[in-house]
């Protein structure tokens, strides 16, 4: 498949994903053909939204049948650029890094880390569920050499803008960041925060509140 | 201390984590007191939102001095309910259950997961990273036992749904659910949605985009 310059909207790539794993679902079920309403059905959503979203990708439904499956599936798979693995590098690796370089799955979603950064003595040299871990001074370096482009922060917050510097530095565009601190980096560097202990902070405070309410 | 009924706006939820970072920080290097605006600096953003968060919690800092660091991070710790340790349960022990058991540092947000539930018969009666491993059938009674109020849900998406409706049956109150999907559950029930899938997916789209703009 030749790559096709197809934006969408933030919403829709959100959906996306999880199209997917339904479809997967659907597809293990041994299903071969689906329609924008089952979908819609199974996430709880308006089929109108699903039907828009699809046609976002680029790919038309037949009318009466819907989608062959497998067809839908790698095409929502290439529109995410999942077919095609992304080299990443992790730096980073208190309890966080090393729970995501032992998460095997991500590299369902495309995206390989094939190296680890960290300034512990202890660590350098070693390997961390398969893989090698580097100096940090290192980092800039083989980032360039490697043409790495998706960095993994998972940092301290003292350091995760030090850190997100030198990733660009060495090349990297896009940033996949758990460091729970807002990066200043160019304007045309990707961005997307997971800020774990806000969503947490969010659920234990409310628990609070409903006890207290309750109480 | 008492708890007291107060309650924030989801914005304001979400940066007090990211306060209590910074703060954490400072407190590492010695320093004793703050002041709202320092904590604007160290985040880049405005210092009338930093004070309106920070009063909203009901501490109030003392003119040209600001707060007492120690003070102001219990008073944040404590606002998040993250003082008072809350036992869960984690469902799902694929790939990222595991992952989230094995990252210690939870405890440090007040999440203590005091037990684990699957279906694989191989794993149960087992420990993983030294939590017990139990049949998926005792969820739901072992959940009313301990009393326990807060479900880490880390099932496949085609489980999630009935896996969260065992929660709620159990006296579950409180979902901390990473599979990308909308859990329908009563109005009552605290839902924070983690989907890790959905935030890669946008950043390894927006790659793919930018390469085909440079090329």
């Amino acid at each position: 498949m030749t790559k096709k310059l197809i934006s969408a909207p933030l919403p829709t790539l959100k959906r996306l994903p999880r199209y997917l794993h339904i479809l997967q679902d659907l597809k293990a079920k041994g299903i071969k053909q689906v329609s924008a309403t089952i979908i819609a059905e199974e996430l709880g959503i308006d089929s109108i939204q699903v039907r828009k979203d699809l046609s976002t990708t680029g790919i038309i439904g037949k009318p009466k049948i819907g989608f062959e499956l497998n067809e839908l599936i790698d095409h929502i798979v290439h529109f995410l650029n999942w077919d095609n693995m992304t080299d990443a590098f992790l730096v980073g690796l208190g309890g966080l890094g090393k729970a995501i370089l032992g998460y095997d799955n991500f590299k369902n979603y495309g995206l390989n880390i094939v190296a680890a950064f960290d300034t512990d003595p202890e660590l350098l040299d070693t390997k961390v569920h398969c893989v090698g871990v580097f100096d940090i001074k290192k980092l800039e370096d083989l980032a360039q050499r490697m043409k790495i482009h998706i960095g993994v922060l998972t940092v301290p917050v003292s350091a995760a803008q030090e850190v997100a510097e030198k990733m660009v530095a060495g090349g990297i565009k896009a940033i996949w960041n758990f460091a729970p601190v807002k990066l200043k980096l160019p304007d045309n560097i990707i961005i997307e925060n997971v800020f774990l202990s806000q969503s947490l902070g969010v659920l234990t405070h409310r628990l609070a509140q409903l006890k207290n309410t309750e109480a």
